[in-house]
C-alpha cells in the first residue's frame, strides 16, 4: 500500500466553505429554490479566491444540495422532507439454502429492453446519459487506425494499456493493483461467475447481503452453490455481528459483497467498516467477490475506497466493469482476483477465451482522451438529481408509509411499502400499463421483501417517468 | 427437415467436366505443371459453354487439383506422391478420466499471439486472410448510424438480424433452423461451455474423439467432467462400433464431436456415418454437442451437413463461430441448443450476461453485403492451397515415415513422426529456434500421440515458413 494515497489530509479551503453553505441550507437558512451569492460576491464575502467558490458550488452541486441554472446562478434545491424514513434491514437468516429457478428474472431483463415499456425494472441507465456519440467516433478510429486488430485472436486475458488506466484509476482511489493482475472479462457479469467459480464448488455455500442483486442469485443458483443471507441497512452496509455469526456458523467459501452503492439498497460503508469487515474475512480466512460496479458514482467529492484496498492478502477478487459508467453495450469489464489470478484466467480460457481487443481499446482510448472523469462527473450530477426527483414523486404518489432508501452514489431506489401492499402483484398489473419493475421478491431466496420494490433511477426526468410513478403509486394504494 | 433440400440432384454439367479432367489428372494424362487447355479451346473440344469450363475450372482450383496463374492460364498442381501415409487411428480406451491442468495449453496458446514466434501452434490462420479493411469499414458505419447502439444494454441472447442470416446459411446447408432457437454467444468457446454445462454436472462422463481438439478437454477439466475418448480416423471420423461401445458401458451425458473437418486430425464423417452416428446416439438417449466451426472451409463444391440435420428430436447442440472464417477478433459465435434452448439462454445470462450488439451487427452487415461466399471462396482456395505447400515441404524436411493427414476442408494437419521421435520435447527445442508448435500430448487425457504434432497451415506461404519448417525437421531428426 502507498501510504501517502491513503493519510487523511486537511480539507481543502472549498470543502469547508461547501459543509458551511450545506449547515445554512440544512438550517433552512438558505431555502429551497433560493439563490446562493453570485460567485464574486461570495468570494468577497468570505475572503475566498474565485476558483475556491467554484469548486464549492461545483460540490454543492455534486451533492444534490443546489442546482445550476444556465444564465442565472446556484439555487438552493427542494430536498426530501424529514420524515421519509428509509427501508429497515432484514431480521438474520442462519441456514443455507439453495436458489430457485427464478422465471421473473428473466422476464423483468428481457422487458428492460423493449423500448415499449417504462423500464423501471433492470438497473441500466438511458442511453443518453453515456457519450455514445464519441465512443462510436473511437471505436471507428481503432478500427481505420489499425484493422488487422479485427484479424487478430484475442487470446491473452487482458489489453495492457486498458489495464494500466484501470490500475492507475483504482491506485488514485486508494487501492494500488499490479495492471497484470488484472483480467479483462465480458462484463461485470462475467468476472463475477469466474470469481464465483474461482473459490466454490458445486454444493458449496457462499453468503451474500440481503437484499442483494438478483443477478449474484442467479449465477449462485447456476453453478449449484447453496447461500446464506446476511442483513444489511440501508446506509452503513452489511451487519458485521451477522457476518461473524454467519461465517462462524457455517462453512462459507466466499462473501458476495458490493460495499460501495449496493444494488439494491444503495448503502455504502465506512472505511472503518470495509476495514472490520477485512479482518472478519481474515479471521475466518474467506475470500471476498467485491463488486465495485457503482464505486465511480459517489456524490460526494471522494470516491470510496473499494474493500480491496485492505486487501494484504490477496483474499478480495474485485470484480467491475464499464457497464454502468461509461458503455453498457460494450461489455468489458475485469476482475482483480488477488491469490486466485491463474485460476481466473484459465477459467476465463475456457469460458470466453479472450474479450475482443476492438472494444478493450476502445475504452482505453477514452479513457485516456475522451474527457472520461469530466464524463464521471456529468452523470454523477445526473444521477444524484434524478434521484432526488424519482424520491419526491414517488412521495407524492406512493401509498403513505412508504419508505425510501437515500443512497449517496449509485441511480437506484429501494422502496418499501406499507406491508399491505404485495409488489408482484403490483408489478403484474403494472406490466399492463408497460411499466416493467424489479419487485421485492427478486432480491433474496427466502419469502422476503413482498412490498419492496427498487427502482431505476437513471432515466431522464419527464412526463412520461411522473406519470408512470403515479400510476404504480395509484395501483398500489389500490391494494391496501 | 425440406425435402427438396436434401434429395440428392444429377450433377450439373461443370461437375461432369471436372470430374473427366480429375481423372486425367490422375491417370497422368495431365502432369504437375501441365497447362489445361484455355477455357475457349475447352468450350470447343466438349462443346459446353464457357460458363461452364469457367466454373469447372473453378471447381478444381477449389479442390486443389490445378492453380490459377495471372494472364497465363491454369496450370495442373504437383500432387503429394502417393508414398505419404496418412496417419494411424488410436486404439479404443475404456475407463472415464478427470483431465488433469494442463500448463503447455496456455503457453502454447499464449505464444500464439507473440509476433516474435512462428506460430504453427495455435489454430489461428493469419489475419492478412481476414477481410480487416472492409470489417473495420462497416463496424464504423454501425457506429455512425446508430451511436445509441453503444449505450444500450445487450440482454437478450441474440441480435435478430444476426440469427436470420446465419439460420439461412444453415437452411441452404441442408440443415433448415429456427432462427430464433440461437443463442449468440462469445466465440464457440463459450457456446461449447454453455452447452457442457447445459448437459453435464460435475462428476459427470462425456465422450470426445481421440485425438481431439485440446479446449474440449480445458473446458471439461474446467468443469470437473470426466472423459471418455473415442477413436477417430483421420479421414472418415468417430469409429462408430467405439462409439457404440463407450455409450453401452459407461453413463455418458454427452458426445462432444467435430463431425466436419475436425480439429486436429481434419476428419470429415459422410453423411451416412452423420446419419448412422445420429441413430446411435438417439439409441442411447445422449444429446451430442456438435463443433461446426470449420464446416464453411470445405475445398469440395459442397459445404458439408452438419450432424444437427439429422436432429429430429433436439438432442444436438450445435456450436460454431465466425472464428475461422471471418473474424476472429469480435468473437462472435452461436449456440443452437436444441431441447436445451431455455437452459443455454439462462447460463448465458449467468456468464456473460449478452454478446456485444455493435460486433453482432457489424457481422451481421458484412454477412449481407460484404460478399461474404465470394470471401470464403477465397479463403478456401487459400486453406487448401497452403494444405498443399506444408504437405510438401514436410515430406522434404521432416524423417523419413512421417506419415501426414489429407483433410478436404480446414486448415491444419496432423503429422505423425517416427515412434523414436518426441513432440514435447521437439516443442521445447522449437521454442529456441523462436518456433511455437501444438505437440501431439495436448490432444489427449492419455498418453498418447508423442510423436504427433498439429501444424497450422492458416499461414501465407513464405521462405521463413520452409526454414520453420525445415528447422523442425532437423530437430526431429536429431532425435532420432
Amino acid at each position: 500500500m502507498i501510504q501517502t494515497l491513503t493519510a487523511p489530509a486537511p480539507a481543502p479551503l472549498y470543502v469547508e466553505l461547501a459543509r458551511s453553505l450545506e449547515q445554512l441550507i440544512e438550517q433552512g437558512t438558505l431555502r429551497p429554490g433560493h439563490r446562493l451569492p453570485s460567485v464574486r460576491r461570495m468570494s468577497l464575502q468570505r475572503d475566498v479566491s474565485i476558483s475556491t467558490v467554484l469548486q464549492a458550488y461545483t460540490l454543492l452541486e455534486n451533492r444534490g444540495w443546489v442546482e445550476a441554472r444556465p444564465q442565472s446562478g446556484y439555487y438552493v434545491r427542494p430536498r426530501l422532507p424529514m420524515h421519509a424514513p428509509e427501508p429497515r434491514m432484514a431480521r438474520p437468516m442462519a441456514k443455507p439454502s439453495y436458489v430457485g429457478v427464478n422465471d421473473l428474472t428473466a422476464e423483468v431483463l428481457t422487458l428492460a429492453t423493449d423500448p415499449s415499456y417504462v423500464p423501471f425494472g433492470a438497473a441500466c441507465p438511458h442511453h443518453s446519459l453515456f457519450p455514445t456519440k464519441k465512443l462510436a467516433r473511437i471505436l471507428a478510429a481503432v478500427g481505420r487506425n489499425d484493422h488487422t486488430l479485427l484479424g487478430r485472436y484475442a487470446m491473452s486475458s487482458a489489453y495492457d494499456p486498458l489495464t494500466r488506466e484501470i490500475a492507475r484509476r483504482y491506485l488514485q482511489a486508494g487501492c494500488p493493483l499490479p495492471h497484470d493482475e488484472l483480467v479483462v472479462t465480458i462484463g461485470c457479469a462475467e468476472a463475477l461467475h469466474l470469481a464465483l467459480r474461482a473459490v466454490a464448488k458445486p454444493g458449496d455455500t457462499v453468503a451474500v447481503e440481503t437484499p442483494t442483486y438478483f443477478g449474484f442469485l442467479e449465477t449462485i443458483q447456476s453453478l449449484n452453490l447453496r447461500v446464506v443471507e446476511i442483513p444489511t441497512g440501508p446506509r452503513t452496509g452489511i451487519c458485521l455481528d451477522a457476518t461473524r455469526d454467519a461465517l462462524a456458523n457455517n462453512d462459507i467459501k466466499a462473501l458476495m459483497v458490493m460495499p460501495s452503492y449496493s444494488n439494491p439498497l444503495g448503502s455504502c460503508m465506512s472505511d472503518e467498516h470495509k476495514e472490520n469487515l477485512y479482518k472478519i474475512l481474515a479471521e475466518f480466512d474467506v475470500p471476498a467477490i467485491e463488486d465495485d460496479v457503482y464505486g465511480d458514482l459517489h456524490f460526494g467529492e471522494r470516491r470510496p475506497k473499494p474493500l480491496k484496498a485492505w486487501d494484504t492478502d490477496g483474499r478480495v477478487l474485485l470484480c467491475s466493469s464499464f457497464g454502468k459508467t461509461l458503455a453498457p453495450s460494450l461489455r468489458v469489464g475485469w476482475c482483480a482476483p488477488g491469490r486466485y489470478l491463474e485460476r481466473v484466467r484459465r477459467l476465463k480460457f475456457t469460458t470466453t477465451l479472450g474479450t475482443p481487443v476492438v472494444l478493450q481499446k476502445t475504452i482505453s482510448d477514452f479513457l485516456r482522451n475522451g474527457g472520461y472523469d469530466h464524463h464521471l462527473r456529468s452523470i454523477r450530477r445526473a444521477y444524484h438529481h434524478q434521484l432526488h426527483l424519482f424520491s419526491q414523486a414517488i412521495l407524492r404518489h406512493f401509498p403513505e408509509g412508504t419508505r425510501i432508501s437515500r443512497p449517496d452514489g449509485g441511480f437506484v431506489l429501494w422502496i418499501e411499502m406499507p406491508p399491505g401492499v404485495d409488489t408482484l402483484r403490483l408489478h403484474r398489473d403494472a406490466l399492463k400499463h408497460k411499466i416493467n419493475t424489479a419487485p421485492g421478491a427478486l432480491f433474496s431466496v427466502k419469502d422476503r421483501y413482498k412490498n419492496c420494490l427498487r427502482m431505476n433511477c437513471g432515466l431522464p426526468w419527464g412526463e412520461l417517468i411522473e406519470a408512470a410513478l403515479k400510476t404504480l403509486g395509484e395501483l398500489a394504494k389500490k391494494q391496501l
